[in-house]
């Protein structure tokens, strides 16, 4: 299953494609930041945005759309680009039939580190060794959009129709993510 | 100049088209309230939305878009949603070519009434008597969405060029416009 994870936000989003294959193993598939100038009109930026998310869809034909859940009681400045470019996301997906699963900033930590409450770095530290690349994706939105797209992967999204089976090392994480949501 | 006037909301988006000749003259083109139930998921909801949006725009062919501004300050429940519909509207009018201007609640309730906190029932009891209606459109969020494209016709939007002459009735307006700002 091919997965497009999105960090969304109106000067930087991160747009993320990985490939799954059964439950633990994910590969880089596409990775990039699209950019808006802040000088730039509003509806400007996030058509710009949408024409980056549209081209990533076209080329890379994901199967579904992991998307980061916006709060209202994040960084007021931010919050409303944010929930705005969302918005677009679900349209975008929803008019080319994909299903979009939204995954919390802490669902997402404690799936890839383990830790609800992780730093950035600890994080794309874990999506580069996930990945198995060479150096850490840049910007951070870019290694958050695979995060949240890995997140999806290992939540059972990628896992095949009936394989209830799960690993010893699955049992652990999926301890460690019950535990760091009740901790967030 | 025909105007589309947008109240988002998840629940129910008012879409209000006025035609407005010279400054002062405004005519009923089309109301309505498109809705999306809440029991449906949010893509869902949006792209019904968008739907109709797509509709109002291809049908009636407006020449710019009046949104109102969302603020993140405003009711924590509902804000994310009214962003992701103003994020999907300022997208479609992009794609179309359209310009958009954003309106804050207060400077549209000091355009169509005068005072910048008038309750919603004064909005709409002002957008049936400028619109010669038989009776107030209802929801509110229709009214409303007339309301936004009126505050842009009488902006200043409408305007034909190079009309700089103002009736002593404008200046009035225009005079309560600034007074209701400074008490906002």
């Amino acid at each position: 299953m091919r997965i497009l994870g999105v960090d969304p936000g109106l000067t930087r989003c991160g747009l993320g494609v990985v490939d799954a294959a059964g439950a633990r193993r994910v590969s880089l598939v596409h990775v990039e930041a699209a950019t808006s100038p802040s000088t730039d009109p509003t509806p400007a930026r996030i058509a710009r945005l949408g024409a980056a998310l549209d081209r990533v869809l076209d080329e890379h034909r994901p199967d579904c759309v992991a998307l980061e859940r916006v709060f209202a009681q994040s960084n007021v400045s931010t919050v409303m680009g944010t929930a705005q470019i969302s918005g677009v996301v679900m349209l975008a997906a929803e008019r080319r039939g994909l299903p979009v699963v939204l995954y919390t900033p802490s669902e997402v930590k404690a799936a890839v580190t383990g830790d609800g409450r992780a730093a950035k770095a600890q994080v794309g530290f874990m999506v580069t060794r996930i990945l198995g690349l060479a150096e850490a994706p840049r910007p951070a939105d870019a290694a958050d959009a695979l995060a949240i797209a890995i997140a999806h992967a290992w939540r059972g999204g990628a896992a095949p129709a009936g394989s209830a089976a799960t690993t010893a090392a699955q049992r652990r994480w999926a301890e460690a993510e019950r535990a760091a949501r009740r901790r967030g």
